[in-house]
């Protein structure tokens, strides 16, 4: 199920359980999805990751369903179906409807042709638009 | 400057030139990016490509700001120098903030991350996120 | 210009020159472009990666010219500006008409949205489709 | 089976019927496959995308056949795994050998191959390569 | 079970029969993997292939562990789920612990995200990390 | 510069000039590089950003050397230019030799080009490789 197998909240060590403690109280669910179970075996990436995505998907100047539609639209360029799978039901959990997900599928799908007519034809960045020090 | 070079207004046919007019009327700006003149040597790409993009962000179910931000997050995801500097540029016009701006790339950056250590451990999609049909 | 430098043709060692000889007998020109001389520092690479290419340039099920167009397709796709220009080039002296490239753009570009609606909507694959064994 | 599920020709609105009903006379076969089935849940990217596919593929400077390898080169560059099935039963159907399908493999994967060389050894654009204006 | 089927030993040609008489004693095992029978069905492809990646896993400067991990790396980073698995298996034959693989993810997950965000924030390349000519 | 422009180090507050101190003391320099005066207008994504890849990239399980390599590979995959330059100056000062690189490079090469030999001959994983639960 996964390469170093998944760990259990039965089977985790006190430091392992502290991080699920905090995944499901910070996202009010009785469980842990796969991903963290998976990287669970090592302590010091799961205790890194989490504490990251905790910090980086809260409110900010940015609200909780955009972020997640944003990291639905990595995940569809990325071609990763597991961040696909639990991504969009996180977006939805924060409120993404049918409309706005069809939405947001269609500027992810626009977005990867036009990088590529961009790059294919070889255009450069007009002036207006270069990046200032 | 372009693979088949730019097309400028003065150059442009009756067709090209309609397209044109109707990306700054849309955009209400009196320029037209390098990335229109280059792909307008073919006219039907042109056409099609703009209405495509008109019609994608247009306001829906997300508004505009949230659709240029989406369209950045896959050009960075993509390296795609042309594209995030053209809809960072847009984003910016639609009111993205730079606190917005550290946040949605905050976002890109962690999915970037997950996305691979999904992948690389190989894990499984849970049952609760499989997608019904 | 390279991270190991280039090495110019005067200053190659008689292995290193026996490649350069043969990709310009083999593409009836007078130069060498940078990725060889690039790669050239490493002669073991160079030796096998111009046999690579030569053996699967070269016509065969399908012409040259539908062959340079698929290296721009793949170039395109994954943002490789060297690639780009060289491919294009190489496709052009080929026989690629300015309809032609704009045609394979298109395509580039459609199959790198469709791509992504497929994986972002979660489609799964018709039974019709799947690989035999 | 998909993230809005499918929606099958004897459910569907008359709009998403003359899109499948278009579909079915061009490709001239009598069944849908899953990804038009999966975006239809939203008409209007049903619509877009299948009047972009359908004036893009068509016969041009391009045949259909070239134009469905080049499809399945950037499907297989994305890992795209739907549209790889997808892509190679259609460039199969439009006369695609085993030969042809085994060269076009060759060269995506060399393509992707020197892609990497370039960039890993920073190689510059010759000057004979430069897009011009 | 792949697009043109596999070729398993006891149906093989004899030139097929040599690759995979070679790829067994090369790496001291008595079975053939899928990735080889698929190709098979090409045997320049396949001879092409092997003969390649015979040369590049070599000990060398680098260790064959070393080699495989970073195989790894670029595995994960493309989403191929079948090189993920098997060469996240070569690599532990070749000795890679469960310490090390965790430590190859952590730095393949940071890789991603640092290349995301230095192309999102445009940063251009210092004057100390140019490539020398 | 970059999107939001570079913060030197007589500009920054004392948050961002101990993040800077750090810097300079983990990696024995005296200056520090665009990367992070780039994302220093967000202190936050500086702090954690910079917190994680001193932890990923400590001795451990690795050698140092081998993570900046590492490094390089997904870099390279990913077509970052500003990560290829930096990385690639990192791991020659932590000991890459022009060897070592050469055939970093082959092994990335190599691994980019079966990745898609892998998904566009749609090779299905072996039961020997399955991960286990």
């Amino acid at each position: 199920m996964a390469t170093l197998g998944l760990i259990e909240y039965q089977d985790a060590s006190p430091e392992v359980r502290a991080v699920y403690d905090d995944i499901m109280a910070t996202r009010k669910t009785d469980w842990i999805n796969n991903f963290w179970k998976a990287i669970a075996r090592d302590p010091a990436t799961l205790r890194r990751t989490w504490q990251s995505v905790k910090e980086i998907m809260a409110p900010g100047a940015l609200d909780p369903l955009t972020k997640e539609m944003i990291y639905v639209a990595v995940s569809a360029t990325n071609q990763c179906p597991y961040c696909i799978a639990s991504h969009t039901a996180a977006a939805r959990k924060a409120g993404m409807t049918d409309s706005m997900f069809a939405e947001l599928m269609a500027v992810v799908g626009m977005a990867n042709e036009t990088n590529r007519l961009s790059s294919g034809y070889q255009v450069q960045i007009d002036e207006h638009f270069k990046a200032e020090s």
